[in-house]
């Protein structure tokens, strides 16, 4: 439900307007030094600060992470992490009206059928707000990647059917000034990662990225190697003797190969428009994305 | 690895040229009568008898299962049903230039680095065999979800870049001809699925779905709702006081929302062509995937 | 490691002296009203005030639990449950020389070979105040449980060769003077559990409950029906016709068949003494482990 | 359910008298040569051939293993290895009272109430008769411990209240010419385990041994270390220095600490008896039960 992994096992928690949202990480090895500012940063960089077509959940604020246990004078015990944010600017008067409004393309309705109740604040447990506690256990996940020399990079190729990335700023501010919102792609390569990581069958590699991205909100696609690309034939895509082969997305049987690990997330418009709704609203979710599918296909490859 | 679900718990086992194939599912609930002429159905869909641009094991045979415990008198005792199907024509022989080669989009390099080790005949574990076994343990869960009055149809709707129907057998016997293969694009329907199921954040039905998906023989992406289109704004996508809406794909927030779920898998083109290896080979993979993408889409919507 | 059950999952965190020990507990359904006077009842019970030979760890002071999310107006959302109890005497100057001192009986040393760093304060992770967490999470399990009209009832039955209840407070006292310490038994019952409880061969209920009972903290012993005691033969044990069994303990083949379900957990003595130490020792930490076993049987039977 | 470990995952199947019991075991390593030799021997041992005291299936009769998946040419592949037992002497007309017969101190009441249905022919399911699964599984677990010089020995301590084991066989034949049964505990060794092994608090060593051992037919209480010996105070048991210290069984905190772990099993008197019943019967289960000890210690051993 809220777990994640079976190695580094993380257990998120916290309603988006109630007191604090967190989570326990479990299984990280004795003796790690945890870079605090590179968390930091990917926090900053999740709650779109100076972004465009992002709403920071308050200007000038930042998400400060309180460790409750698991470090001991910087350095990891082997014990649980845990760790939560407060939520600072719980202003539950500000979303009184969604007591008994469900927003569209949001999980307001499917919440209320399924639990009978929900925390109707901004939200609650589905806000994307419980991506920074993702972000906090994925930022770690990634250090100790980094330190077998396996690295991470997310980025924007695509908003709306623009490809260009020169062009993403000017797209954004137009949508932005229409109060309207438009969806986005995002890329994400990862170098470094030796062959032979994935299992055969049911633990393919690419099963658990997918399963990771998808649980991303807003995310609505997945694809690498080929993908749902279909305008070229096997044989123009498996050159005889190219092995590893090029066009497998570095995946092959559900294992790498030793090239790099591509894949691409399909990110939805997001549902809140600025033209029906008061306050700021994200005019692109793909934007502040991109530190969580980053955190994600850390703890994919941590677990794995 | 081999393993998947905790509610019908399936591990699979097997090489395509070994002794047998087969699996075992626990967690069937007793009392329930097998129809073993609809599984006998789906093997013969995937074995792809008759169909255009696949290549049957061997014309005229039949997967015959042999059911070794947890069915009594034509019943489920509640005990794991062990099955397994012999194969009836493994002939080493043909397969004795993989002992060297690795083919390109294969898993023969990986599994090779992975294992140290490989059974090289015919694909071995990773042949695309191994989905036969999924048919059966899929067939099983799809009769309960049945009585449960939720359906599951998938079908083919692009081949290449072409999107339709009536034009796919013309398309397929061409590249047939061309020795070569080509990709295609899978749909999956449920039916009658209420309004509820999946869980928040990481085990959300999408999550399920889609690692479910890409863990089939040659699936490359997995998208619904809007998906990997991004051709339209939010303003388009989410009407005001639309509840549920229909552009979610019938999921919103990780739950499903009582509407139709609809997703889509892209297969990638057989990367074994007729032009350079002897026998028959699969045209388009896509088509015998679609009692598998039924088979999956079974064994996630019985397990969550 | 840190985690329990896979219905109500239950991940544990907090090191003995650290800033906070605590919890979360995931899969409890919505709308549940918590009874907050019980679970500190059953708090105090555990931190042994007013009782014979305990080490209440601190006088007068109590466990305050500081709930983080989960729960709105009293009721439960259905979404994680995060809570932490603040650790207030943490006085890591009275612990300096377990800095470098390893203490026989005790998880000092296995810890610091283990995961070559520890946090030396009190036992740090391995100290027995990690079990006020699972009494919260427990006693949430218990309420539901009672809801469902299965109570749980655990009591001390042994306190060295003693075996007579009403001597067991002289006997305690009599130790407690001698500065040392001494094991005991606690028998628990667990009535109104149906039959049909608890899966065959591995999943058996007497091993979810060996399990859960040998994770506390000093317990080395469990057994149920007949368990150690070797003095009876079968046809004493199981006379022809009686179905359910008496001699069975409740649970036959794995299964509870209806009866009550006994059984027994042997504690052995606290590895520190007060002969040996400065400060309050345990002298019987079976007596403070009886709402422990209570709460980890409620962990048992909710998630089985 | 019929699952058992997440590193070295067994899935076991079959009824006592349907066609076959058997199982899968998934995520051993592959080049892992097996010795088939032992796992003969330990099925020999299990089945009770020559031993007093035993109810051998049938004289003269080996079970036989039949290997599906998994191994080429005598080596492990990394793939599942699916293997099965033929039900040679299943004689269904033998145990037709059992149709409509509950024996007391069996599972046929709790089965009959939990699945509405049973395989009654000889147990079923329940029949110890699975336990020869555990042992084709364990033994190759068993044989990848002694490759890291972990050895494994249980052996037959107690008879009734009889703990001279050479009056073992004397009494045995007293209480099989009675047509009764007797108890017995089994003691098991592990040698050569380093320090370190086993989790904190809810993973710990002495958990997973406790409920492996407490899921054998017929076993009701596990202790190690002092476990229900109550005879001695904390100043006996952990004298000042003594680190890692004797009593403790080999295990402190939950982790190995370097010593030989010992544990005992108490196993009940047989149910089934001569006297009631016709055929052989066994009249100590725990003689049968000391290979089943050892395969399911080195199952633990391996997942831990």
């Amino acid at each position: 439900m809220n777990l994640f992994g079976d190695k580094w096992t993380f257990l998120s928690f916290g309603e988006s307007h109630g007191r604090a949202i967190g989570g326990v990480l479990d299984g990280v090895p004795s003796g790690l030094d945890i870079d605090m500012d590179m968390i930091r940063t990917q926090l900053l960089l999740r709650s779109g600060q100076n972004a465009v077509g992002t709403s920071p959940r308050a200007k000038n604020e930042e998400d400060e992470v309180e460790w409750l246990s698991g470090v001991m004078d910087g350095k990891t015990l082997g014990t649980p992490i845990a760790f939560l944010i407060r939520n600072t600017d719980a202003r539950p008067e500000d979303y009184e009206w969604m007591r008994t409004h469900f927003r569209p393309g949001h999980a307001d309705y499917t919440y209320q059928q399924k639990y009978g109740i929900r925390d109707w604040r901004g939200g609650g447990r589905a806000s994307a707000r419980e991506t920074a506690a993702r972000v906090v256990a994925g930022s770690i996940a990634r250090q100790e990647l980094e330190k077998r020399h396996i690295s991470i990079h997310a980025e924007l190729v695509q908003v709306g059917n623009e490809t260009n990335p020169k062009n993403f700023d000017t797209l954004l501010k137009q949508i932005q000034q229409e109060g309207d919102s438009i969806g986005g792609i995002v890329r994400c390569t990862v170098e470094g990662l030796p062959v032979g990581v994935g299992e055969p069958v049911f633990d393919k590699l690419q099963s658990h990225l997918a399963a990771a991205m998808m649980s991303i909100n807003g995310c609505k696609g997945f694809d690498y190697g080929t993908g749902f690309d279909m305008s070229k034939k096997g044989s123009e895509l498996y050159p005889e003797g190219q092995v590893p082969c090029v066009s497998s997305g570095g995946i092959e049987g559900g294992i790498s190969n030793g090239l790099p690990v591509v894949f691409r997330c399909a990110f939805k418009p997001a549902a809140t428009l600025a033209q029906r709704y008061k306050g700021r609203h994200d005019v692109c979710i793909a934007v502040r994305a991109i530190p969580v599918v980053e955190a994600m296909t850390a703890m994919v490859l941590i677990n794995i």
